[in-house]
Formats: structure tokens, sequence, C-alpha cells
């Protein structure tokens, strides 16, 4: 079979894959399809832990047709017994003569154990195809297992002069519906959103997806070193809401506690909550995609620790002036040897506006 | 002739009447072509003040054969004398029946008045063919003639987070050098460029276009309230300079006048040069179009007076931190109501930079 006709085939359980996004935690979104004589005879995606994973879907539905078939999975199959039996061994009992995977699992557990225990039983193995493609979709799972940090996201709404608020905290509305809409998908998609208590304090917002079950929506994680929280804050009448605290000087907790908020006490440094500690917190929560959505305090350590991966800017075509709100209150640079690269991902209009979206280049 | 074939020979004309962008002033640039059985038969552009006027050397290229033919003219033609005759009297002797034009005339000597007459001899006259493309070539003409100001356009390198220098005054370099290569052609099409006296203290900048000869380049007008400029900085070894200052404490006036700069007294307003009086005085020089290359200040000046026409900014994907310059210290809005709202006019990449040209929609 030709390379092109893997490429097709492999697109289409990308595609499948999508369908999981932001349902998987922890796991990874997965999508698989089982071939035979250029015909599809079985699919199948991940799209909850617990459930059937994407091969065991696409076997299934291959049936005994699976006998001599080739099958694509965008992620390598699993060695070892999860919440699910492993796949490699349903894959050696289904007949497949040939598997075609794009990225390999970043798993300790599984990394090219899979892969090695079907070719060891005469099954052809090519990898790579797509993967690019591939890794993007489960970047989230790919940091936690390699770095032990979840994938951080920050979206920031920004005005041409580089502005997020007026001085006196005004900033409804920077930027246009269409960039508040697009939004919606980058939260449905995280497992966390990440917020400072001064965004709260300032904003009162919900930061939920709209349109989706109080159980489904994300979870909301406060940075709030002295537990300085509004017990009446909007957000804290939800599910799903995490805070993260170093001190309890007015002794909130039990308050907090009643009102359902689950409370994480993380160590200080320099006087404030570790944020370094945190995402730790955050990847042994399984949270695989954090989107930061806080002001230029939050968003300036955090990019001064280097643990923002992500910039989602929506630039609108406005100015607001001399002593507005910046981006960023840090890092303090002497140097432009000190500046910090970004590598453009993709550039598109929403409205008026531009949502740029840019990888931080790690020194 | 249908209207398509008029739009092509027009847009012929336009490409002609670019080739004397920034060659013309005071004059706007102009492109001309007579057809006569959609064969061009004559074709010129005005090349600078005191020379051919573009339909002149059209008529004089199509000779005899203008009889019968069609003129095709980017801007309405004067019927006044100015450095040569009045264009309309050739026309009516050349035998043209036909005249096409883009725009009319925002001169008073001549709006409307050109086509008149060419109308009172018989002449078919068709007008607002291509339009708003030969309108955006005169920008600068159109607006000294209606409001007596120059089209201004302010020219700002910037980082995402919105940051044009480090706090120590570091911006070497922000942007690609395909950006900075692309503002040559900016200061090459402007009558003048101006900066404030303290970009000459900190970057102490040439401002000049590479490769251009001493005495084609456009004018440098720098803002100096307090005439505190170094004689010795290096923008003032150049030939058109011009100073704007309000008053002479350190007596330096008949030093830099010495030194062929030419000194221009402004009226002061707050204690500072009043730059609504200083863009008239850039309008009577006969500046059409002026690129601004300045900080913070004179550039929020500016904006919060409503003298800026049109932002050029070239945004490199970098951070500059926390304490970095913005791109304006004004204007101070309290409301978000207060924002100044842009039209982007085009957006592309050079090298790794967005280039955004934007016009400021003035309330």
């Amino acid at each position: 079979m030709s390379h092109d006709l893997h490429t097709e085939f492999m697109a289409l359980a990308i595609s499948l894959a999508k369908q999981g996004l932001g349902k998987t935690q922890p796991n990874p979104v997965v999508g698989a399809i089982a071939v035979k004589d250029s015909v599809v005879i079985g699919s199948g995606f991940h799209a909850k832990a617990g459930k059937d994973h994407a091969e065991v879907l696409a076997l299934k539905e291959a049936g005994a047709g699976a006998k001599g078939s080739t099958l694509y999975i965008t992620l390598e199959p699993c060695g070892h017994v999860g919440k699910t039996p492993p796949c490699v061994d349903l894959i050696l009992s289904s007949g497949v003569t040939k598997v075609v995977v794009a990225s390999s699992d970043p798993n300790p557990l599984v990394n090219g154990k899979g892969l090695a225990v079907l070719r060891s039983h005469g099954i052809e193995v090519v990898e790579d195809v797509l993967r690019l493609q591939a890794e993007a979709l489960n970047t989230g799972f790919f940091s936690r297992m390699t770095k032990n940090l979840p994938y951080v996201r920050s979206k920031i709404a920004s005005s041409i002069d580089g502005r997020t608020a007026l001085a006196n905290g005004d900033s409804q509305w920077i930027t246009s519906e269409a960039s508040r809409q697009d939004v919606q998908q980058w939260r449905a998609r995280a497992c966390a959103i990440l917020t400072g208590v001064g965004t709260i304090h300032k904003d009162n917002p919900r930061l939920n997806v709209r349109n989706l079950d109080e159980s489904d929506q994300p979870f909301r994680v406060i940075a709030d070193t002295h537990l300085s929280i509004d017990p009446e804050a909007q957000i804290l009448k939800q599910k799903n809401i995490i805070l993260m605290f170093c001190n309890d000087p007015h002794n909130k907790a039990s308050q907090l506690e009643a009102q359902g908020v689950r409370l994480i006490p993380i160590t200080s440094k320099d006087n404030r909550i570790d944020l370094e500690v945190l995402m730790q917190q955050l990847a042994s929560l399984a949270f695989n995609e954090v989107l930061v959505e806080s002001g230029p305090t939050l968003n300036g350590q955090l990019l001064e620790l280097g643990l923002v991966d992500e910039l989602i800017i929506y630039q609108a075509p406005i100015i607001m002036g001399g002593n507005a709100n910046p981006l960023f209150h840090h890092p303090i640079m002497t140097s432009m040897e000190q500046k910090i690269r970004l590598k453009q991902i993709d550039i598109r209009q929403f409205g008026e506006d531009l949502r740029m979206i840019m990888q931080v280049i790690k020194a």
C-alpha cells in the first residue's frame, strides 16, 4: 500500500480522535481504523476514560473481517493493563497483519513496548505517519508524561497597543463576539482553567463553558495565596472548583469546603504561591491541558518561570491608551538578549480581531 | 467601450502614476493613457513638480493620432495655470473625444472645473473609474487640500506585548531585517519624517533612505520644544533637516542655522510645542504625506489630538516584559467607550513579523 494511502487513512483516524478532545482526561485522545482491500471495515475513537480504547472499537466493528487487515492507530497501542485489558493482546488475536501508528506513547509504561510485542509476533509495523498532527492532539498528555507538567496555554484579549484592561479594571469588551465564542472551544478542550484571585476580585467571572452540563465543566483552579477570595464569588457557586492556597489567615477554609470547593495547600516561595509546585500539582491531578485566563501578574509570573507553553492572543483593532494594564507585569528585562521568542503557529481573523497562536520558545 | 475595458486601462494609468510616488511633491501623482481602437497610443506619468503633467506626456506621444481617442487620467485634469499651462486646453486642441477619470481634484482651484470645461466642448466624460485606488495614491495631497493637514502615518515596531523599547532604551532589534527594509519604502514615499527630540537623544538615528542621494532625501522634521538637541547629533549632519521649536533657552539657534538646519518657531500649548500648529505648518510647507517615527510620548500626543491618520505596526513575535516602554503614553482613558477604533487595511508577514496597516477611525 502506498504511503499516500497510509496518510489518507491516518488522517481519517486523526479526525476520529479529535471527537474525544476535552473528554478523555486523564487519557490521550486516540482514533483507529481497520482497513482491508482499501475499504474501511471498522473505526472508533476513545470517548472517555474507562470506556473502550479506539482500536478495540475498530476491531469489534471489523469482527472476523479483521483477519488480514491493516490497523491504523493515532497512538501506539498499550501493552499493559490499565482500566481496560491491553490492546496489544486483542490486536494479536484479531489476525491483523499490519499496524500503522502516528505517534509512539510517551507513557513510560507503554513507550515502544506495544510495538515491540507486535513485531515479535510477525506483525508489520509502520511508524510516524502524520506523527506531528497526532502529537498535537495530545500535547498535554505528552507534556505530563515527559515533564510531569501540563501543557499550559494562556489566552489573552489585547488591544493593538498591548493593553488588557483600563487602569480602573474596565475591559468589557476588548474583543469581538466571534473571538469570545472561539474561547469556548479552548475552555471545553482544557482539563482545567487556571486563574488568579485578582481576576476573581476584579471581574467576578464564571469561566465556564456555555451550554455544557455543570458536571462536564472543566475544573476551575484559582491561585489564592492567602485565601482572600470572597465566598460569594460567582465561580464558587459551580461544581469542579479547586482553590490552591498557602495559608488561611481569615479562617475561610472550612466554609469554602462546606460550599463544595476543593482546597489544596501549596508551598509558598517569596511569600506567594509556588507556581512550579502548583503546576506539578495540576499534573498529578492528571490534568493534561491547562488554560490560563488571568491578569498581567499571574501571566507574567508564569511566563518568567517558563511555565507557559503557548499563547493564544486575541488582538482587537483598538487602542486603549497610556495607563491601561499590559499583558504581562513580568519578567523585567535589562537587555534585548533576554527577550522571549515566540513561534507563530496560527494566525486568523475572528470578526475584526486577529487570533494569534504562538508557542513560547524555551531557552 | 465596456466598463471592464475602462477598468483595465485605468489600472494601467494607476500603475504609471505609482512611479511618481515620493517624487512629485507638492503635486499629486498622476498617470495617463491615450487609447484608440483599444490600442494604447500614448502614456505618461507626472515625475516631478515643474515637469510635464501625465496627460501632456500621453498626448505628446499620441501626436496626431490623439484625434478621436479616449484619454484615461487618474486625476481630473487641471484648468488653471500653475507651473505649466492648463491641461484642459491641450486636451481640447488634441481632438480627444472621451475622457475617463478616476478621482476628481480636491484642489479648490480645479475641483470639477476642468471636467465642466471638457463637457461644454462636447467631450464625453466618465468619472469614478477605480476612484478609491486612485485616491489612495494621493491621500496626502487630498488631506492637505481638504483639511490643510498632511496625511500622517505613524510607523511603530512593537513586541507582541505592546512594547517598543526596554526601560533602559534598548530596542535593537525588535523587528526582522525584512521589516526594517520595508520601512525604507515608507520613508521614501513620505515628504517628511517627523520625530521628537527624545528619539534623537535616545537613538541618535539618521532616519534617512538607504541608497538615495542626500538631496533627494525626505525632509526630517524634529519637534524640539526647548531646542535641547545636541548639535553633534548624526541627523544634523545631513541635508533637508527642519527643527520646530518654541524657545531657545540655550541660545543654540544661530549655531544650528550655521550648520544648515532650518529652524521654524511654533507656538507652545501647555508648555510644549503645539502639535496642531506644527502639522498645519507641515501642510503649508506643502508636505503631503508625513511619516512619524518617534517614541510613546510624541506618538501618544499626536494620537490624542486626532493627528494620526494611519498606523503601520511591525509586530515581532517576542515578549519584552513588564517594565518596557509602551506604544503610546497617551491618551489616558477612564471608560472603554473612549477606546480608539482602528480599521485594518492590510496585514502581511515580513520575515517573522506581522505588518499591520490600520486607519484611525476618527470620531
